[in-house]
C-alpha cells in the first residue's frame, strides 16, 4: 500500500518506471535528478528527439513498439556518432484515457530495450495532455574525449558506406497506409511484414558504434532519407558525395517492390525512418571498418565516394543518369 | 540565402536557436549531438521536465515567458540538488499557426535565460503537433563527484529552511483566473502584478546551489506545494518535519491576501509553482548556509525542525493547531 500522501504520479513512476532505473546514479527515480560521472577521459554525448502520436507513429501502434521506437531513434544518433549509450530521460505526455494497460505495455517495451542497449532510465516526468501522446527522450552516451564522429569530417577520396538496408521503413509506411499495395508489389507476407516492422521498430546500429568511431571520418544516422541526410553531411563537410544507385543495399522486399514500380526509388532514398548509419571512411580503413562492424553483426556496404566540389549528394544509375527528387528530405517545417 | 537543399527545420534552427548554442561542444547545433566532458572529478546531474500549453501555462502567455519558465523549472531542480547548470536539450512541439513571430519571442526569452544562468543549448528537435505547444527540456548541471544533495539525507535534529517566499505563484494563478479577486484581497496593483509574475516566471535559486551543496543534509525544490514536497522529503528520509506556520516567509502580497482570507493558507502550502528550495541543515551549519546564501542574494528562512518518527510533514499554528489539507500536493494523476 502506498504511503498515505503519495500521489498518483509517484505510484505510476514506482510501478512502471522504477524497474528501468538500473544505474546507481538514478537513485531508483526516488530523487529529483540523477548524478553520474562519465568514465575518466570520456565525453558525454547528448541527444534529444521526441515522437508524437499521428506524426511519428499511428495511434493504434502497439505501446511497446512506440516506446522502443522513441528510445531507438535516439540511440541511432548516438551510434552514428560513435557513442555507447548509458542512460536516458523520459518526458511523457498522455491524453486522458491512457491507463494502466497501455502504460504496462509501454514500460515493458521500454524496459526490454533499456536492458538490451545497456541504457538506464535516469529520470523524467509524466503529464496529462489535451493533445496526442508525446514521448520526449533525451539519451546519453560516452566515448573517449574528442572522438565524436562529426558530420563535417568527410574528405575527398573517402569512401561512403551505409549499414543494413535502405528504404524499407518508407516502403513499410506505404504498406501500412494501403495494405493492398503489397500485392501490387508482388510481396509475400513475410516481405510485407518485414517492411512494416522496419517502420515500426528501428534497429539502432549501436553494435557498430565503436568501429565507426575508430575508422570513420564523418558519420550521421539516416532518419529523414539517405538523399537529404547525406546532403547535410556534404554541406557540413563541403564535399560532393557520388553514390552508385545500383550499389545501395536493399532488402529482398524492397528489391521486389522496386522491380514492380521503379519510381519507388524516390521513396527509398527520401522517405526516411531508416535509422541506418551513413559514414565516410578513408580507403585504407575501409576493410577494418567493415570487418569490425561485421564482427559486431552489422553489415556495411560501400555505395560511393567523396569528391571535391560544391556540396551536394549525387545519386547516379548504371546508365549514368542522375536521379532528381521532388523533395529530397523529410521536414516538418517546409 | 540558404543552400538549396536545406530544409525549413534547418533554417528555423539556424535562425532562432543557433545563437543559444554557446558551448563549443554543442557544435553550433550543426551536428546530430553534442559532446562535453564535465570538469575532472565532477558528476553530471540530469533532470527533465516538460511544460504543456493549457496544463502548465496559458495559451496567451507571452512566448518569452513560456520559454523562460520551461527552462527555469529545470534549473530550479538542479539548484536544489546543489548543481551548477551548464547545458540543456530542447524538444519543441508546435501546433500549426505558430510562426516566426512566436518563435522569435520564444527564442529571445530562452536566450536571455540561457545567458543569465550560463546554460548552453546543446541540441534537440522541433516538430509539428496536432495538440498544444509542448516544451520538453532536459537540463544538466555539474557538482563534485558524490555531492548531489539528496531527498533522503534529513536527520532528526536538523533545522528546516526555505528560500524566498512561499505561496505567491499559487495566489498569482488565482488572480489570473479571476482578476477581481485582487480587490477582494485588498491588493494594490504592484502586489497583484507581483503574484502573477511569480506564477509566470519562476526564480530558480541557482545562486544558492553551492551553499546548499556545502551545508544542507537534504534538499529539494518546491514545485507541487511545500506541504506535499516536504512530505516527499520526509518519506525519503524517514523523518517528521515540524513546521511553524507563523515562520513561513511570505511576500507582502501573500500576507495581505491571507489577512483578507485566512483559508488561503491551503493554497499557499499546496498550490505549487513556488520553485523555491526547502532544505534541512544540521544546526551547526545553519549560520554558514544562511550567510553564504545571503551573500549570493538568496534569503533563507528557518521554518521548523526535523524530528524522529513516522514520516510526515506537520504544519502547526501559533495556537498549536495542526493544519489539515484536502489535497496536500499537486499531481496530474490522482
Amino acid at each position: 500500500m502506498p504511503p498515505p500522501d503519495e500521489s498518483g504520479e509517484d505510484r505510476l513512476i514506482a510501478k512502471y518506471f522504477r524497474p528501468l532505473a538500473t544505474h546507481a546514479g538514478a537513485f531508483g527515480l526516488g530523487d529529483d535528478a540523477a548524478a553520474l560521472a562519465p568514465p575518466p577521459g570520456c565525453d558525454v554525448v547528448y541527444k534529444a528527439d521526441a515522437i508524437i502520436g499521428t506524426v511519428h507513429f499511428l495511434p493504434d501502434d502497439p505501446p511497446d513498439l512506440i516506446a522502443r521506437k522513441a528510445l531507438r531513434v535516439n540511440l541511432s544518433d548516438l551510434a552514428a556518432k560513435g557513442a555507447q549509450p548509458f542512460g536516458f530521460l523520459l518526458s511523457l505526455a498522455l491524453p486522458q484515457g491512457i491507463g494502466d494497460e497501455w502504460l504496462a505495455a509501454f514500460s515493458a517495451g521500454l524496459r526490454e530495450d533499456a536492458e538490451r542497449y545497456g541504457c538506464s532510465l535516469l529520470g523524467g516526468d509524466t503529464d496529462r495532455t489535451p493533445g496526442p501522446i508525446m514521448i520526449a527522450i533525451a539519451a546519453f552516451g560516452t566515448l573517449p574525449h574528442g572522438t565524436m564522429v562529426r558530420r563535417n569530417g568527410a574528405k575527398p577520396g573517402d569512401l561512403i558506406v551505409v549499414t543494413g538496408t535502405i528504404g524499407d521503413a518508407a516502403l513499410g509506411l506505404k504498406v501500412r497506409h494501403n495494405p493492398d499495395i503489397g500485392a501490387q508489389w508482388k510481396l509475400d507476407d513475410g516481405m510485407r511484414d518485414h517492411l512494416v516492422l522496419r517502420y515500426r521498430l528501428p534497429q539502432p546500429r549501436t553494435a557498430a558504434a565503436d568501429a565507426v568511431r575508430r575508422h570513420a571520418s564523418g558519420s550521421m544516422d539516416i532518419s529523414d532519407g539517405l538523399a537529404g541526410d547525406l546532403a547535410k553531411l556534404c554541406r557540413a563537410s563541403g564535399v560532393i558525395a557520388d553514390i552508385a544507385v545500383d550499389r545501395l543495399p536493399l532488402s529482398d522486399a524492397a528489391r521486389r517492390a522496386l522491380a514492380a514500380d521503379p519510381a519507388l526509388i524516390e521513396a527509398v532514398l527520401t522517405g526516411g525512418d531508416d535509422y541506418e548509419i551513413v559514414a565516410t571512411v578513408p580507403p585504407a580503413q575501409l576493410k577494418a571498418l567493415k570487418t569490425e562492424a561485421a564482427a559486431a553483426g552489422v553489415a556495411m556496404s560501400e555505395i560511393g565516394a567523396v569528391i571535391a566540389g560544391p556540396a551536394e549528394a549525387r545519386f547516379v544509375t548504371t546508365s549514368g543518369e542522375r536521379l532528381k527528387f521532388a523533395r529530397p528530405s523529410f521536414s516538418h517545417f517546409d
